[in-house]
């Protein structure tokens, strides 16, 4: 059976920052598959894999990219499926551009937007994560209990404080 | 049986914008239960919200807000349901502020964080929608009657261009 | 014989903007092709319009398009045609996100940008014909022309100014 | 006695920065009490905090937090506390985040907020110390002391100038 | 016996601004003094007032500017006792001049800062209340069901919305 | 014969940047001249650069500069050649200045703008190339296969994924 | 004679704003001479304008322009008279692009600037006076009673304010 | 006899930014005076400074400051003198809140703003001296070689490039 979840990304040099949200999916025993899909740079490639993405059995579609950071919408233009984007913080501008790009689709065509960087890739698995629990009671449970762990990590005093 | 979409907003105020959020549903035939819950105004409110959602039987939430817009990341923060966040166009900064504040979670809390203003609330509807597609195919076969529909009413060209 | 220049942009409601381009190129009689081609709601149309361009006998390629927009960068990802690029104006942040969506283009894959707006849209056409005007003398001798009537037309002082 | 100032902030990687609120209080005798509260992570330690906060005896609040940064804005909705808030400096954004996050509070429910980053804490310990002056009439003796010796402190010539 | 608050301002302009500060204040019952006090215009109207608080007894200082917005600053810089400021709306760049001159702060002299325009002044009135409530239990209980009464004020549901 | 390209620089600071314009050019065998011009220190050289770029025979003119980038409008003010504009990252802007210098042009003077840095100037050199090749089929043959092996080099899925 | 104060615009459609440095001037009795002059469309009257002005007598030069503002700088660039730059509010963004491509001018070549829009035209009248000042007595009486007149004319309270 | 223009900064920190104004003076042969005045800190000494500055002997002031930069404008509120301001590069916002602190002073009260950070510094010493070359006709011979040694400087091609 296929993954449910897609992981794609623009090139080699954003799987640093969507690692994150690889590794929040594996905390939660979600299977994915990641793939480099550059809007640009491979545009066939693209098509065919918007396109094919439901028939491939995928059910959520997290993409990440940088600078006039095209592929999430452009994903999303191709697909039925909820796409998440995740901005890659880019050189010049931290982000922002990156952000403005996958965020401020027309109405119509819709993208997730998650944080800039690494906080944002973690929580773009997070949130497919939270879709599939819809309609997966066991998964909703493990979610549960990844977000309670997480609140009893959270000490009461910071360290050095006294 | 209880509408499977919450969309809740700041103010009274924000409705001019999120009603493009119920509007979008209602083209899809999703059911969804509007109502105001400030984070700043009405906290326990949002508290009994948030925490009860789930159990409301709502299976996503969308949430708008303007300027320091703490309602969607706040309802993220109690409930493991899948929460779509949509800035709502502020005053003074035009919804840079409402943005920020909704989409740069931190890691472990996601918002889905849709455009700035009524493409952002009727992206909210639809990338909704999409969510609960992924296990109604119906929902998915209407979904993808009205991308067709949105891809047929766009004319070859510019009126007035020649 | 096919028109030399193709100005595509996202929407009926980007040719306010976009005919500042096709008047230039009026006004230096280069003719054009207009067409509505959005990435997002008809990126079949997108596909077929890209790959084709050049076998349709276009040189250069002007697009405008607002917000996310990606209509620019997409074009030129599947032509290897010079593409200029117009960010439009958007309503929250100004064309602040037009631009940077089509300018921040990656390594490989280029998009020659021009001012946000009007002033952006007659440039492409003045710079589509100075494009062309680089093989063809007589264009480049009425840009020459249109260039010294430019010049011509300031006054040399401003009205009431005494 | 309890103490009059409570600092929280939303994690522990915020202690750095918030360390100086804490040292600008030691330095003019304010008692203090230091405690992670995550508004995201914690948010039932945030309701409990906030609505105990004037039980407790805490006359002044001074929240600390980064990115979305709700934390001073939710403590704010659930005390009548006088409440100073300080933007951490983010990752990708420099703190411009934390503080639209922080500062646009909407009208009837007020965060004092301060400059990003180490600057802006220790002016929130100055801050609260000089709410607590008000009616202390020895703190403010202590207070204008302070200022005086740094007052004192500034140079009259750079060095290296000559 | 004198106000305890004092609201100053940079010029005239900032009164539609600056006078939901007093009608804030007006609705919590403090006494208030409204001045204009322009720190490029009347420096030593500013020395005078900023010197001479304290003596004047006044416990708290509203200070609301617009575009290099100084005034709250060098309030700050010359008396010990609290100082709120308020960003106002200016024409060209919509007050992030004003909020970035008033927040920027160096460590060593704080102001508590608002949110631009009318919201911030609202808040600096209710800002300054909450100071004085700190040690005044009638003033308390007042900002107590102002806040109550804040909350009632909320409806449940958007206006138009079924 | 001159070669068709010039790639003209504000100071030897910025060749770090523009090279890559140049090797870009190199890479499909487009000869190039590599200048310094200053429009702010040399503004002489740029007067006799721009007004006689024609006549030297270039046919395209890249321009890249920073801060207060003028150089590649003011070239563009001077000859009827189609003028591309690299924008240098600066130190304290990011090239935020940069950018808004050189793209933001009134109409009738058109820059065609590259992104901020490296991948603007390597997309400047591929968009002379483009330019060219519109008339020149060996070129563009060159330029396909460029993109073409661009294509071919992106990997299937990112190292170190699975 | 010649007048001391050269104001120099890109356009006619700059003069509202310009005129506020005119008027500025004849409020000081200093006399004026008010052109229009466009670094991108008559960028020979820049030129012979810029190199001719001391020679024309001026002793300092008001230049004010909008967008991707040229003006300012490339006048420096030709004369050792101080130069004052004056950001015209632009459509899209405000004057920020204006700004921006004014004030960051590279080291060597300096623009004194003042605020976007009008009330940076008034000042560089103001400004190009108290230059003339520093070597003209009675001017500088007259400079000192003008910002006397200005202090007078701040009245104590707001209007409406009680 | 005093030294014609003086050097004023907020504090030591900005000294390594402000020598470059000092330096580029002692390269003219102007006399120069480096002072620290912080308008936050030592209110007093500001007063002082500013009031007296004429009658001490100055001809121009260059003040140069960070983050909420007021010196350059209280100098300018409190004296006829021509006042330069260089906004000194801020850790969090890289300066951008130094420069609208600076350069949107209100109409009535003018600084003539740099740019951000050395070069900036640099040029308000350049700025200084053109100011004072008005009427010195050695100086202006001075500045006018300064300035033709800095054209020689610029290399015509950039090392490396062949």
């Amino acid at each position: 059976m296929s993954a449910p979840v897609a992981i794609v990304m623009g090139s080699q040099s954003d799987w640093p920052t969507m690692k994150h949200a690889a590794e929040a999916l594996d905390a939660l025993g979600v299977a994915h598959d990641c793939r480099i899909v550059s809007a640009h740079r491979t545009p066939a490639r693209l098509v065919s894999f918007a396109e094919g993405a439901a028939d491939e059995g995928f059910k959520v579609i997290i993409a990440g990219a940088g600078g006039a950071a095209h592929l999430p919408g452009m994903v999303a233009a191709m697909t039925h499926l909820p796409v998440l984007g995740v901005p890659v913080q880019s050189r010049a501008l931290s982000g922002q551009d990156s952000l403005l790009s996958i965020v401020q689709m027309p109405g119509g065509v819709p993208v997730g937007t998650l944080a800039i960087g690494e906080a944002g890739a973690k929580n773009a698995g997070l949130l497919a994560a939270a879709v599939l629990a819809t309609h997966d009671e066991a998964l909703a449970e493990r979610l549960k209990a990844y977000r309670a762990a997480q609140t009893q990590s959270v000490a009461e005093r910071p360290v050095d404080s006294n």
